[in-house]
């Protein structure tokens, strides 16, 4: 399976994350009449199913990441080229933003639109670093079969456990930024989410090798490569 | 297994599929008292349990397509026969009227009746193209043994991340037209929806072949007789 | 497994349906505040988890039927034996007062108490004989494997797109007459559901055979008994 | 697979756990204006699927317990070494702790905190101990592969079925009870809780004996290491 395909895939997989995100948010605002726990509950189920598919979907042809903290820590365990980290990432960044973009041209919005959502502080980025932390466990640990069905429902979790509601995702990051909407977040408050999804990222490779034997390393890593891309 | 056997399947499935998510949408808005945020929830919950159950009910009979551009697109590429495409449809439509009329007669409504509501523009046509696309996508792409729970899990999402709801099938957008209720559609808003999800599966058969590679493809097309009719 | 051990499993498998049924109903109630679409969606999830678990547990040792409708189609169909539905049904109206009761005993409500709900009309015995057909189908085609999470995911849309929030069992009907809460039925229109029920099973039986093909039904009678008692 | 490892992966499942049902419960009640039933409603779906892929990462490991009723049981079972049981009841009740704070950290709050929310009465104590007995019959009758979507569905349904919104487990009361918010319980009712659940695990005991043939449970006896454990 060549290049072009995975990186098609996880463009477009990430556009229609965004657009199931952002998408839900904007119905959802407008249908909950100020309502917010009503909003974020119809947020959460459209993400949770949205994303299910997605990995069922795209994930046989890219492995279904969709997102650059994930495929970090592939190519940092070698289970992803290390080539082919930068061109995933560029991937995922710009789908990212035509997945915002397909939201707003659906909702009858202003295609371009950036977010002036603050979200920051300490609670928010400790927030974003024990989601992302919760989401690597569970890819790296998760038996194939079962990996769509128990991200979505981490993810699913994951709105409503953490403060910042879990972008847990540094593309989501980039493509919220570009919704003034109910899923947005302002550009100045990127950074911070990044640097706390990227560290939260990495303890969850720290946590992960602590909890598995050497017997099981050693077939994972055999495994891997089959298993992952 | 015979041609009567199969058209009586998707009959009756579609008739339960238009009185599930008519049916639902009706009870949803009588208790809703005016939010429409948790209404549509109901009606989501409902449409993706009974859309479950219906594809794993009605699949082994005839496919469980329920929509004609669903038949439409197994009979491009040879999964149903051309010469069953008709009547697939008619039986597609027919049921979806009499699952509306279903409805009506359980909530004490007038049986015949036709839906007000407008439903057009731009954005409500790109969606309903969106909604199409990743429908046909799921369909295309899902293991045999997922694809009921996928399909459902999708429309699920879809309901709030397109602006139009996602009625993403022909024979719904017919079924709709016969009921002035909170799933309804206007009949003169019926062609542009249909249009639209028209050519959304078409695209979805393009992307489809896109993220196949050729021997991927060579083998789907031995195992797609069995898989899908 | 001996007789006294699956009347056992149906008398304290049905207790607890009904206290699931009722107990998240008085709960809803409560806390909903007057809003019956939010009470309904509560109502509705803790009935969908706590009939797939209860199907799944109970399911091995007596084949999870809860419901004299379900046990008399399984008698005639011969998975049952005959001599044996009258201690069934028995044990599925006992458990179902007793879960009622212990419902109210959780809530601190009168213990022995009688719904004053009227639940009559042509729209809601229509409603109840399609629940019933809907329940009996999923229970009839179901693949054994799916079988816990198909009927739990029906009666999740079944509350909803029927007009009558789907008992779909005569057992049911019996347990809520002795709970005047949200979920109760007053004993005067019990007999009404329990006839509507019955027919909606007789119609589900016949539509099963319609639906299969003789060698289908032919290789179900060999695997019937392995498969549902 | 070494006891440190399952202590540590006990200790992390467990503060995960609350961190889930604490975090989403502080959550739904900032964001319900005041609406109970659609903060519980949050609360449980967020419970749900952490629950669900807690025990499925966790499970591997250390059994993915995370409550000493569990393993009490799985000690007189002979499922978890007796010298075990201390140790794992130790790291749960630690590990609850530190899942409370981590909650309060990320939603701002004061860290150290004590609940006043009293939680008592012979209703509340009923409903403790049948949380417990229906969460031990599900974990002692689960078929392994299926044992992590039973028991989140489970508790899933136990939030509402049950007066107490079904805490059933002795580590989730204690962790509780440094949390004054809308998940928590006060110390001074928490003895209650236990006494009524460790009941409730007992009498589940007693009924999983009752129905299981005794060639099963010689069957289940020679597995039962290697599936809990």
């Amino acid at each position: 399976m060549n290049l072009s395909r995975k990186l098609f895939a996880e463009l477009l997989g990430t556009a229609l994350l965004l657009a199931v995100v952002i998408g839900s948010g904007v119905m959802a605002e407008r249908l909950s009449g100020g309502n917010v726990a009503v909003a974020l509950l119809a947020n959460t189920l459209a993400t949770v199913g949205g994303l299910y598919i997605l990995i069922e979907v795209f994930g046989p042809v890219s492995g279904a990441h969709f997102n650059p903290a994930v495929s970090a820590v592939m190519a940092w365990r070698g289970e992803l080229p290390k080539a082919t980290l930068a061109p995933y990432i560029t991937a995922q960044l710009l789908g990212a933003m035509l997945g915002a973009w397909l939201a707003h041209a659906m909702f009858d919005m202003t295609i371009v639109q950036f977010s002036t959502k603050l979200r920051a502080g300490t609670g928010q980025w400790i927030a974003e670093g024990v989601a992302t932390f919760g989401l690597l466990l569970v890819i790296l640990r998760a038996p194939s079969t079962r990996v769509a069905a128990m991200v979505a429902a981490y993810i699913g979790a994951a709105y409503w456990f953490t403060a910042s509601t879990s972008f847990a995702n540094p593309a989501a990051v980039f493509g919220r930024m570009f919704s003034d909407s109910f899923a947005g977040i302002a550009p100045s408050s990127a950074l911070g989410f990044v640097v706390a999804e990227l560290l939260g990222a990495a303890v969850a490779v720290g946590v992960h090798q602590l909890l598995t034997t050497p017997k099981a390393a050693a077939a994972s890593a055999t495994a891997g490569e089959a298993r992952h891309v």
